[in-house]
């Protein structure tokens, strides 16, 4: 198994909880990869050699993000409702029927060729693990293959066909599609269930009839929930035990305190508040009250069209009062949790070695340097794919 | 003299006043470059041959970025005031001192390559033409090197002597130095001069005094005014008919008609407010003033250490309320008249041709898509140079 030594890391990030800190720094830093794997971590001096010798030059490395929320499986191209929207248009959920209505149109090639486009732009960007759900196709055949198009890219792949109830359909025979064909034909090629739990989507307890059909399937659950308005959607979470919760951006107290009690995490996507000009989820209140909180893109055509987690990170620092460190844990070990994965988000011996090279000297500077493209090196499980 | 044909271009920013709108697009258009300049524009179906095809894909092409305020020439890293800032310390002019003695102490040659990587990085995101100030030297010999570095990589140099007072020296000394010697030394490689006119940094009586003092050199005057509180900088800019006065973010309403009036352009840099948590300038105002409105990064390692015009754009769409038109043509046309620029900024034959291809179909996605690097071509002077 070939071996590669990267030396001259003047800061690199673990996330490793037997390091100081949360981020778990090292500086003046060596990472071996062998194979897809990381071999060793520690200080530069003490590295040991290998067949290939990169050098760092003193920027820093962080573990490659991973981006639990996506909805990469579209066709179409919403721009001119998101410039109606800037004008004053209020987005509402209604918008995703535009992008259904496009996806069902376009071939397998076509959708395969989109996700392969965003999945490579994600990557210059630092992801090396994303989720992808369908919920555009929103019948039997389109979630079905929309799931098959988003499993050629990652095993994180979730059935979201109750994202929204389709035009001039009965919700409750929808509900009853989804709970049964529809579940049938997506479950072979997913491993999450996920319920839009919104005013203008589908109820709480509609959700809770498609995630038990789901668990019955094999499929674990997630929920949209808390994003337009309070609402139960989170409680809901919280109750069946979920690992994470997306959205949270109106939480009532008992929400906040139920989050903390369960241990489902918080997956904020601020993102979304940016380019639909909402009022942001309040990161400081769910992680003083002890709510483990992830970032995510939510990468879509409607609500927030960026698969920028950088941008991410620099959002919920100046906009959500996170501390750089908490926004990089947050986009990277705590997204691997939310997605129930303990091998990504870390970097330690024998964690999946999905390394990020930044054109900085830190990872404060994702923060401190907005929208610059700071990525410039990418090994995803030991491969250099940047 | 090698012509270039560009065809498929799906959407043409042109900027061009005789075409309509405000961004004069075209759809479907080629345009041919020769030598350095833009020899035609049109639909692509009446393109000219020329020695050279590129085919655009139907992707959009936009005019270069003209970044019309940047602090390139500096050493050193602000990084860890920047993370203490965003968990609740306010910005102050003071900063700047860190930066000062950071400059003082690197070599011509590490300032030159130091500026080089930026000049680079913004290349990289779309920005053709950029004005460079000095203003971290602030002795005599400094602010001259500091500019004869930033004239390796622009005409538009500005000296800015008058950026903080140096700590432990006298005010009115620091200003006699600054219209005296510092002054005589820097001229030779400015073309512009410019005062931080703010409490904490200079009055407008000293802006005035400075300003007279480079006009009698031959400078022109801008001046960075009402950036932290309400003042006499913006009147003063009016009053003196500056072609253009930065940041602008506290005006009263007889700053605003002074604006109108004198025809100043107002520079406004929203990069500041979101990596200092301070209010956004209120470009709707200005603009249904008849206020002509610039954007520009004010790239500096204080207030702002973003190079991403492309973010700024988001930014004046999402938090001023500028359409996304309003808000390209900002960063490109008013870019450059605000450098007194009639050759850049717009695409026309017989302008320069400093042409972006962007990796989506309309110009609309720079603010759809915000954080993702979508510069996937640029051509400099005719010169494909990414």
């Amino acid at each position: 198994m070939s071996a590669t030594v990267i030396t001259g890391i003047g800061e690199l990030v673990t996330n490793d909880p037997a390091r100081e800190g949360l981020v778990g720094l090292v500086t003046d830093a060596a990472v071996v990869i062998e194979g897809s794997r990381v071999a060793w971590v520690g200080p530069a001096a003490e590295a040991p050699t290998a067949d290939t010798h990169v050098d760092a030059g003193g920027r820093a490395v962080i573990p490659g993000f991973v981006d639990s929320h996506s909805h990469l499986v579209f066709a179409g191209d919403r721009a001119a409702e998101f410039a109606a929207r800037m004008t004053g248009e209020p987005y509402t959920a209604g918008g995703i029927r535009t992008t259904v209505a496009a996806t069902r149109a376009a071939t397998d090639e076509q959708l395969t060729s989109h996700v392969a486009r965003l999945v490579v732009e994600m990557r210059r960007q630092g992801t090396t693990t994303v989720e992808i759900k369908s919920g555009y196709g929103l019948s039997v055949v389109d979630e079905a293959r929309s799931l098959a198009v988003a499993r050629l890219f990652t095993d994180a792949t979730t059935f979201l066909g109750a994202h929204v109830v389709p035009a001039d359909t009965d919700p409750d025979a929808y509900v009853a599609l989804v709970t049964g064909p529809m579940l049938d034909a997506a479950a072979p090629h997913a491993r999450w269930i996920d319920v839009f739990c919104e005013e203008g989507a589908f109820s709480v307890d509609q959700a809770r009839a498609v995630l038990a059909a789901g668990a019955a399937h094999g499929l674990r659950g997630r929920l949209h929930a808390n994003q337009l308005t309070y609402g139960g959607g989170v409680l809901l979470a919280a109750e069946l035990g979920l690992v994470a919760v997306d959205h949270c951006t109106f939480l009532s107290d008992a929400d906040v305190e139920a989050l903390s009690d369960s241990g489902t995490i918080a997956t904020l996507l601020p993102g979304v508040e940016f380019s639909t000009r909402q009022p942001y989820p309040d990161a400081r209140r769910l992680l003083d009250a002890g709510v483990r909180v992830a970032l995510a893109s939510d990468c879509n055509p409607g609500s927030c069209f960026t698969s920028s987690v950088p941008l991410c990170i620099a959002l919920a620092v100046r906009e959500m009062r996170m501390s750089p460190a908490e926004a990089l844990h947050a986009a990277t070990a705590v997204g691997a949790a939310a997605l129930d994965r303990d091998d990504v988000g870390v970097l330690a011996p024998g964690k999946q070695a999905d390394l990020v090279l930044l054109d900085a000297p830190s990872y404060l500077h994702l923060a401190y340097r907005p929208g610059v493209p700071l990525v410039t090196g990418v090994w995803q499980a030991g491969r250099p794919v940047l």
